[in-house]
């Protein structure tokens, strides 16, 4: 026996999402149809507008509304033009904005590179922060913020060397101990990654 | 900083079902926006259709399309009348058919007995399968199929109490050890009901 169509296409397009399988889109599919109207019709209508009413900045590359393009930081000029803060997705800007504690501009890279998953220079926005970085000479220090990982590593590297040439100051993130890390539970290499970047008190 | 408003409120759509937080809500709202236009559409155009499309059969209580009321196993005279089988909700009516085992009809509570979230026998269908039994004379056996829980069992035999004087037989699911397990890893209470209902080979 098959479900009846509308409960059936709505498990379809739930289990579309990663980390939904059958049996959860299928009890999310359920819960759907005990929601208030309002919720189901404003999902709904929040999904259609998330492809309509939605692009990437145009020169940073962050997630904003089609009528704020280019978006907040980029047209807010008190912030800090001197420093681009490189960061991989539009995720990883907000939880640096929300340390509240950076005052400069970003650029989202909307990817890292990655030969497992064929992504190349070509695939990330590289072009348009190198192409930035030649049009606006007040940047003097590109940070380099992604993600402690084979590939975001790689990325640095890759990023590094094409900046450095310029003459901007590149820096990357801090490595070391996260905030209640106990020593002996520290991994190897963020030990002697923390002893190297020892700092002095 | 806030999200532009058309991903706030999606992140926001989403953080509403159950078991998704904000972090997982914000993950899959970013990978909405990746998807293509065809599947957020069809996506959207299910979740309203869910709303508009469905309701629960008349007789049994199972999920179905509103042109389709009696459901397709209601309407289906090939069936065996003589047997009812009551189950909490529509996915649990799936999982019965698909064993291709069973031929008769079903009946969907659609919820249990629970007196800690204050549902008692006028929340579910419990009426409706009582008016059913006795306007229909040709059930002989009720097969009471709900989950192995306290309130499942509760339900259980809140049912079998009501149903038992109007004569009809009334069954349950078999309780033992389930398909692959081990004898020394089977709770305590499972090897009981196993021992007490042993059947001869």
């Amino acid at each position: 026996m098959q479900y009846p169509e509308a409960i059936a296409k709505l498990i379809e397009s739930y289990s579309k999402l990663p980390g939904i399988g059958r049996k959860s889109a299928t009890r999310l599919a359920f819960y759907t149809l005990g929601m208030s109207d309002d919720d189901v019709k404003n999902f709904a209508r929040s999904l259609s507008a998330s492809k309509s009413d939605l692009t990437f900045c145009r020169i940073c590359g962050f997630i904003t509304s089609k009528d704020d393009d280019p978006c907040v930081i980029c047209s807010d000029e008190s912030r800090d033009q001197s420093k681009i803060f490189v960061v991989e997705n539009s995720q990883d800007e907000m939880a640096i904005e929300n340390t509240h504690d950076y005052h400069g501009l970003y650029h989202v890279l909307n990817g890292v590179l990655s030969p497992m998953e064929g992504r190349g220079p070509e695939d990330i926005n590289i072009t348009s922060l190198i192409t930035r970085l030649s049009d606006h000479s007040e940047v003097k220090e590109v940070i380099i913020g992604l993600d402690a990982s084979t590939e975001g590593e790689a990325t640095t590297l890759y990023l590094a060397r094409l900046i450095r040439p310029s003459g901007i100051k590149v820096t990357r993130l801090a490595r070391g101990l996260s905030v209640g890390t106990n020593v002996d539970y520290a991994d190897q290499l963020t030990l002697t990654q923390a002893v190297n970047g020892r700092t002095e008190i």
